[in-house]
């Protein structure tokens, strides 16, 4: 009765192209989100904006925000982590400079960039939008279990943090290129900045869990893929219901399994082991018949960044004959990944 | 930077005794939280308070919010549901003045209490509490799969809304009344009326749904049972991200299958059959055994409200021996019922 009526709201969608904002970090490891962007839309990345004399670059070329509005930026985003996922005081000039040129704010630190006062005053004063990519749409339906049009192909892990949105992306690009018609689905921050929109799946209420991953796929036309980008795994024990309701909501006709085979341990996690290549394809089938009775493994990505070059074919090679599935690395490409590839749209 | 620190909460805790609050309705079907709070927590209510001459009575006297506090009640509960989950304009009136009585009030519904303002004054007059039992708690901790001493219980099913609540509150009781130390843990909204305390785990975010259910149940002593009401079920294709973080949190030592035999159907969905008990058996041990792999199926609670009592009894004993577990009716008790219990906690 007392709560407003919101009009329905699809995924998150954030106005492109951008800026990258750098802020004063001085070491690569925190500009992972502008490295990702840079790589996988770099299309969409007008410029860099950093303060002061700053270490790091990504790859375009240094502006200033109004500069990079008189080139048709829409949004400055925030594409560095500090430790705590905090806004330090000396970045916010910088970006009520950039809210007063005319881009919105995309940011997906732990912080509310409404919670900083010289942020929201500004935003109000031009009218721009503080976009937090952590917080999921309003009106997530309950999961039906409603079979959709097109196909669909989900990323899923032995673990977290092993590549599932690099498989993802790189998937999707492959299929673009063989004439495949084909749309990234991302269901991370990183990822959801890369794509566009998308819905941070990890901080949707686990009651809705499977309805907002209906949401992100919708129906389509019957030859056409959406490549969703995996969250978690079935066998973490802090993640797993994340990974059942993407499952189930994403009702696959084609999961690929991402594995790092130097990680003995579930990260972070003492006693638990990173369940086998089998086990996850085991209990995938299992899981996910229920919303798509022909769901099927399409092949292993494996992340062979620890091997050289001879001895990471040599472990494709062993891995696709033990599993009798196409096995390559989408970062090595070559023939392995377009084996892959190809088993996925077969 | 920008959030407030706020004191490690735990589960959410009620002031009780409660005056059940009735309002204006005239149908029982509308009344069902305070009837459940009458069954299961009758000595938690010290009256009934309604509206003009309510047509529905759950059994404890009638009286004002002034005697209730009188007699030692700490809260008013409202204990009955309107379509669309709000409160009716006409209610307001009584709430302000159980408030200025000196009363908390409690509310499962789906509107906040906080946003009526004739609520939100009369609250911060008399420094009352307004508590919305569906807001989980806050800094709930990502699980982390640590073992946990003492032991659980939890309670599962073939679909939703088939007795798995009403399980665990009648095994809790008969642990009780044998002896055995326990706590019924509640998961839902009128469990947690019931208990006094708990967690919603539908709105828990899934990142944290495990860990909301580590916190639910806390390390007790070796011989300390707590029995677990179950949410969802993990072949239903819209909740089992909750079930399944559910299962992973509580770790539980046995678990019991809830199933009405008379349902075919997933409840509202069209498609979907209710598994068998078998089924559930098996995943629940694959899927549980990741946190506990000494997990077991103490038995099986069938809802025989069908069938008259000697079909009833045919139907637990032929049951049993196909399955090899106890199965019996809480809501009949009886030898068959007893079984059941002594295989739980044996």
């Amino acid at each position: 009765m007392n709560a407003p009526m919101r009009p329905p709201q699809r995924t998150l969608s954030l106005p492109r192209p951008y800026l990258l904002f750098l802020g004063d970090i001085s070491e690569k490891s925190f500009a992972k989100t502008a490295y990702g962007l840079a790589d996988w839309a770099g299309d969409q990345c007008i410029g860099e904006f950093s303060l002061g004399e700053a270490a790091v670059t990504t790859g375009p070329p240094s502006m200033s925000p109004a500069q990079a509005v008189s080139l048709g930026a829409k949004s400055l985003v925030i594409g560095v982590a500090n430790p705590g996922g905090i806004i330090p005081g000396a970045w916010c000039p910088a970006l009520v400079e950039a809210l007063d040129a005319g881009l919105h704010i995309v940011s997906g630190l732990h912080v509310s960039l409404a919670s900083i006062p010289a942020l929201r005053e500004a935003a109000s004063r031009g009218k721009r939008r503080l976009i937090d990519i952590r917080r999921p749409p309003q009106n997530i339906p309950v999961g039906s279990g409603r079979k959709r049009s097109g196909k669909r192909l989900l990323t899923v892990g032995t673990d977290c943090a092993l590549g599932k949105k690099y498989t993802a992306l790189a998937l999707q690009r492959a299929f673009a290129a063989r004439g495949v018609p084909a749309d990234f689905r991302a269901t991370g921050q990183t990822g959801i900045m890369i794509a566009g929109s998308g819905i941070p799946m990890d901080a949707v209420v686990s009651d809705f869990e499977s309805g907002a991953a209906e949401m992100l796929s919708p129906d389509a036309a019957d030859d056409h893929w959406d490549v969703i980008e995996g969250q978690g795994s079935l066998f973490n024990p802090s993640y797993a219901a994340v990974s059942l309701g993407l499952l189930h909501g994403s009702q696959p006709d084609v999961f690929v399994v991402c594995h790092d085979p130097t990680r003995k341990n579930i990260l972070g996690l003492e006693g638990f082991k990173v369940p086998s290549i089998e086990e996850v394809i085991d209990l995938t089938i299992r899981l996910g018949s229920l919303t798509n009775a022909d769901i099927r493994c399409g092949g292993v990505s494996l992340n062979s960044s620890s091997f050289g070059a001879e001895e990471a074919q040599k472990l494709f090679a062993e891995e696709a004959e033990r599993l009798g599935l196409p096995v390559g690395d989408p970062m090595r490409g070559g023939e392995s990944f377009e084996a892959l590839v190809e088993n996925c749209f077969r």
